[in-house]
């Protein structure tokens, strides 16, 4: 008999409740699972505490699944003895630009089912909210970090069809944005889409003529930029 | 002052219960709307019923956005005398793959403020259970449906990097799998998610080499493709 793996979404920032971002279901999984893997024990704890009593939490057992520990393998043996584990990155969904898919992967292999559940992510949010082409995209994860590169990638990507999604470090938001102003056409629509679901929301979309016209400052903020 | 505009999310399959799949903020969302924009009146009354009473369904005004009215003009005007209406399509979230983002760019240039809430979609649960790469992605919605046109297209997806993701009309499915099968070369991994959120959900992610030996039947039934 095997186990299954639950992929379970978490909120787009910590600091946020639960209650208007997930669906009961999410609790209800929580409850059922035997343990958890997560990047980090701290986010762990933090999102179990959500859902479970001091003392639940206290038997949860925690695996780690991040940069420093990429293979899978270890993972998928309380799986194939029959337990259930469920996944969370540290903000939106697993596997949605955050890690996970190798472990998924490997579950298939093993004939353990998978279970997704419905959650927050900040790509599809910004897409919605862009008010840009849903019928074909393509999501870029981290652009090129060095100018040149980057100018060139945009200018790239501007003449694709479709729309074009991506993401930026915090500190690093404000400077895409200038150079997104300086580097596409005028006519070519940008939009940023700033803390999403959080009380600092801000979501702006405009062609970059107006874009020039406008003041939007960002300061280290989460952004998802999209052009259409 | 200017009203808002809720992108409103739909279950994936209409016989579904609201619970394990919407969150309670759209309950709250839909009891504060004063009109529903919709791809169809039947499906808007189908939702609607979900959340409102007998009475306060008769007194919601609906309207239409669909292949028949493209123009989201009208549909603007009560937002900009202040009201609040709420978006919604025939299945999933509105603007992916779906119509509305023509008029959440007309609002955005109108000043009107645009929520959106979490809710499935079909291409991001697929994109989690699938175990391929997350952090590089496209969506191509309905690829060429002439065989020689297809077959050229699944080919040169294959050789692009990243996960391609596409949809097909339920009735046309299990020949696009018979395609890919013959198509696609024995090393690529290729996952059909069909039916998803439903009690008929099966999702198989495996090899080209791995699907040829495979017995995996589909009758008209809603499916995303996948490679990666």
């Amino acid at each position: 008999m095997s186990g299954k793996l639950y992929l379970l979404p978490n909120l787009l920032d910590e600091s946020l409740p639960a209650e208007p971002f997930l669906p009961i279901s999410v609790s209800e999984a929580v409850h059922r699972i035997q343990g958890l893997i997560a990047e980090s024990e701290k986010m762990a704890r933090r999102y179990l505490r959500r859902f479970l009593s001091h003392d639940e939490m206290a038997k949860m057992p925690l695996a780690m699944l991040n940069e420093h520990s990429k293979d899978p393998t270890p993972l998928i043996q309380p799986l194939k003895r029959g337990e259930t584990w469920g996944l969370i990155s540290d903000a939106g969904l697993p596997c949605l630009a955050d890690p996970g898919a190798d472990l998924v992967w490997l579950a298939h292999q093993n004939g353990i089912a998978v279970e997704t559940f419905v959650g927050p992510s900040s790509i599809v949010m910004a897409l919605q909210l862009s008010g840009f082409g849903g019928q074909q995209f393509s999501f870029h994860g981290y652009l090129p970090r060095e100018v040149p590169d980057l100018e060139k990638k945009v200018r790239d990507l501007e003449k694709q069809p479709g729309t074009h999604i991506w993401i930026e470090a915090p500190y690093r938001s404000a400077k895409m944005l200038d150079l997104l102003k300086q580097t596409l056409k005028p006519t070519t629509r940008l939009c940023v889409a700033a803390n999403l679901t959080t009380p600092n929301q801000k979501v702006a979309s405009q062609t970059i003529a107006k874009w020039k016209e406008k003041s939007f400052v960002l300061e280290k903020e989460p952004v998802v930029f999209l052009i259409g």
